[in-house]
């Protein structure tokens, strides 16, 4: 049983090295976001997820101190795919007026990764005991749940005065 | 306002064109995660979800017909990402017991990928009035949830194998 501990372990810290360079690139992405978003509620929603970014880094650093290992990210080619998908609805819905929709889904689609990865890490920090590893992941888990939930509640808010508007016009 | 529903079109169509490529991207990744699995039970959610992204497949034509438009792909840079990390994996934890817990991890980046698009599909469907859009999407992000959760007991069932192996070891 030693050497499959031993394997996880080795998964485990891959897996945190990944979600750490994905938090870091998600971090300097923010900013293009929100100064792309067209209403003031999606751009507050991106600073705000801005400063919860930084927070969870230093929940992941922490995480890598509770292991004994050094913060190091990994390259992570899934964020660096769904990043670039955001970029090309940036630069494609310029001045659209679905330009913020689609940031909107773009969001909701880092969310999602952001939720596979935290929820597999604290299942695998669980399993080998590291109960403080476990809580700092599941705070985060909490945290990106919650984000996404916001943006469904902005994207179906900029649904209804959509609907608003075409019922009115 | 019609100019942005002519927007909304749009981006419901790039989106469509885009998971349309992802989910052919998934049915050919499929046949070779299943075949490096190590469990019975991981190798049969595989095949089964094979089936069912067959079945999303086809449903996805039905939707570009209710647009009227020519069922085709857009390169998914996201999926392309999403799916090489679990190539890695496979290639990196080969006769790992850890290898099974790695492709589970990377089975529901893919799942919560998905569900990030169907969710915003069939919303921008309702807002739209596209019924039978909405509902054809609506199916298929209930089966994809429904996969993802199928994942998770997969990924508590083996945790609790592991850890009755431990205290019988």
């Amino acid at each position: 049983m030693a050497k499959e501990a031993k394997k996880l372990d080795e998964l485990f810290h891959d897996t945190l090295k990944d979600i750490y360079y994905a938090e870091k690139k998600i971090l300097s992405a923010l900013p293009k976001m929100a100064k792309a978003a067209q209403s003031d509620e999606l751009r507050a929603a991106f600073e705000k997820h801005h400063g919860e970014t930084e927070e969870q880094i230093s929940r992941l650093e922490q995480v890598f101190e509770a292991i004994e290992e050094k913060p190091q990210g990994k390259k992570c080619a899934a964020i660096e795919g769904i990043l670039e998908e955001g970029q090309e609805i940036i630069k494609e819905y310029k001045g659209s007026p679905a330009l913020d929709a689609g940031m909107l889904a773009a969001a909701q689609a880092v969310e999602h990764y952001e939720i596979s990865r935290y929820g597999t890490l604290k299942a695998w920090a669980e399993e080998m005991g590291l109960d403080e590893a476990a809580q700092l992941l599941g705070e985060t888990l909490e945290e990106e749940e919650a984000t996404d939930e916001a943006l469904t509640e902005l994207a179906e808010a900029a649904v209804n005065i959509a609907a608003e508007e075409k019922e009115a016009a």
